[in-house]
């Protein structure tokens, strides 16, 4: 099948990885054309991700994964010490990245997009993949143009480790930006419980609530005269990520370059 | 004082115009022409509202109001019926108008404006002073066009008597404009409770709940896979729809011509 | 293992069985006794549901799997016309019934009663296995005794035939039976969009919202002088009953006769 | 009109005092017996409020304002200083007194339940008139015994000096009475901002938010294995404590002694 775009996956053990091979698996305008996990065995992809076998087997190894798998596009949801690896690996094969894995440096960046425009071919790293959590931050940065007071409250279940989260960090920076800087609440206000007021960013407040039952959940709340504004994305599960790295894939086969930032292939 | 914005009130007496009279007499770039009531009787404006008083006596007439009040501005919030006579004679008497009714033909519109354009005035007619309300149809919008699944949800005191709102009609209308079509839900859903599914509008549903506490809010909710975006206005009273107000009436002395919609005078 | 509950599962294949199947298997306190499926052939247990092999086969008729499998507790989330049938089956074999199925009559809850009683054993009938689902409609029946002003709002996916949904009218009706009678909202209201205003309940209103993404969540909204007071339970997924599952399964080991409800086996 | 209940309110220049002034005006079944506020001068209470003149002058002293008011009850929303004397005052006279104010010693409590039980004569001292934000409360503490894992925000204007409010203390502190003991979270958790995670309270946590907009809101959060249960109050305005105040006033002249907290003469 010619048309269909061949997919490798990498990190295909994963949590993130099998959602990602599950999709490619179920999405009838791409093919399964490798599966990289370095501890997963040889073992058929659709068995490792709970679906019928398909004529794949797991690869140990990227480099040998992509010499015959004539892939077009290589997705990476692994850590960011691989990825820089991995990504100038597949564009150096003439794969098109597609990596949501952040802690690149600009430099980096710089440097793997002369290698895209090079080889011709387009590549995507984003650090999220939820249009809806997209929406909401893009929102929220508008909004704060008019409404300068604002909150920002993210939920997350109860193990993870850092607060806040990176996507209510994000949203803060783009929101800096932005807002006119004021320092909000009364100057003389006290806490009689440390923390209670939250994290203090460039004048405004985060709150990171940690709850088992939730996955991922953030609201940004906007205070004026007599009223309130909230823009609220709730995530239920990993597998809401897919459709965003199911439109990055066939987008990244239509330009040319290195863009960073799933919102800017959004229409 | 040359420098300020005279502004004139007509139906000072009635809720809104209340606030309207009293936000005039807060700010201090504007200063009260005149305040026309036919019924509250020859009473100082200031008193009347409840602050101290202002040294401008109530007219029961806006002719007569407008004839020596040297006002810049006329703040209508009266009815539909009493709103195209008064914004006429307001341009007539050269004074800009800043209306806050619904009802106007598209004939009305076209009329007045060419009224103002011949006069060289601005004049706004706005069916929503509130910033926070017109941000949420705004995003709303937008969001549609990537999450085509959504209902609203609005909720207002226990004794409106229309259902839905205007304000979510209009929020409707403006999704219906540029949301791919899509008729949502379970085409052989059935109701047992009739009504429980709310009110059908271009395939989606519309929600009025009716309870007393609450003044004005709206949520509009996109779901998709394995995510949900909420985005919520809540009013909590008549005096936040003042500051959309006060931008209207310095920003009208900027520009000629009428303009439809808050809108398009912010930023 | 003599201490640990032996538990078999009818409708094992179906989407809430193998959950039953996975939470007994994981559960150190109980053992898989049988399960019984009628089409999913003869399958070890485990591996039907995407665990691993547990040495229990799929049986294809309960009266079979009961009679060598000794087990204490029989767990049904079948479908209303099966699960009579299967319960007195069970009863007949000293098994415990916990049953997650509606429709039953009060006769056979009589019978079915009686039957445990002469056993002297346990059994359990149960509409909703959430604690937190039944928390909410407590708490929403309490507060109606203080707030008489109230609508629903149930959210479920937008593939669900029914509206509203079961757990709403369950609350509902323990609203009605301790709320003092009050025909809410403007006795002139009237509906532009026919349905807005939702389905009539007792005086109060019904609002089922039907998105992609969203599985199971209810808002109760209580409306007072200057006040709400709002109770949600958000449910995520079909996991999230086999807490109180598992509390069924040991609770019902510990009396004799048949219960009605979750709740009153809560302490 | 013997049948009504002569009221006096002390501090009835106050935010509150006003509130409860209008209050007794409006309510058919009471009085008003006196007003006081040494600093709002000999002016009709009514006039004083914005409400029509009612004949009761403002009185400067509490003393000579019950000595020939004939009230049966005395409502004081001061500040904690003044409260006790005002309270033993009152009952010195033979007057009820229903107090809205904190601080009181459990000493001072006792002394005054004894002046009471001896004058044989009702009395109640209560932090929070508000049923809702009650119920709020009791729900809160009935639910963390099924679910231990939770989390409390709370949201006032930006102007309030402490955080936590001192309802969402309250609230930690009849959870901490009833909920199993655990510290939540992953023990390994960091803040990369300090404070993100909010204030520590035996074991969760508790966040403040502050934005102009709002008057007084919170919301408790429960976290369980797939699901969510949310218990929120909105208090949009100070009147709405006033039905609470009502049923308080008519409630103490039912009983005999002193009674501390609201909750404890709700039905």
């Amino acid at each position: 099948m010619t048309d269909t775009i061949r997919v490798a996956v990498i990190g295909a053990g994963g949590r993130m990885g099998r959602e990602v091979v599950k999709m490619v698996l179920q999405d009838e305008n791409m093919t399964l054309a490798a599966a990289v996990s370095p501890s997963a065995g040889p073992i058929d992809a659709g068995t490792m991700v709970g679906v019928k076998p398909c004529g794949v087997t797991v690869a140990a190894d990227l480099e040998t994964a992509l010499s015959d798998a004539r892939a077009d596009v290589l997705v990476d949801f692994t850590v960011p010490q691989a990825a820089y690896g991995n990504t100038k690996t597949a564009i150096m094969h003439g794969v098109r990245p597609v990596i949501g894995t952040t802690g690149f440096t600009p430099e980096q960046i710089e440097e793997l997009d002369k290698l895209c425009q090079e080889r011709e071919i387009g590549g995507l790293i984003a650090p999220n993949f939820s249009i809806g959590a997209i929406l909401m931050m893009q929102f929220a940065a508008q909004a704060s143009k008019y409404f300068p007071h604002l909150e920002i409250i993210e939920y997350h279940g109860d193990q993870k480790l850092d607060a806040p989260s990176g996507t209510s960090i994000k949203t803060a920076e783009l929101i800096a930006g932005v807002r006119q800087e004021l320092r909000q609440g009364n100057p003389k206000e006290e806490e009689t419980i440390e923390g209670a007021r939250g994290g203090y960013y460039n004048g405004f407040r985060i709150h990171s609530v940690r709850l088992p039952g939730v996955f991922a959940q953030q609201e940004v709340i906007f205070g004026g005269f007599g009223q309130t504004l909230k823009i609220r994305h709730d995530s239920y599960e990993r597998a809401g990520y897919m459709p965003g790295v199911a439109v990055a894939v066939k987008k990244v086969m239509t330009y040319t370059g290195l863009i960073y930032g799933f919102e800017h292939i959004m229409d």
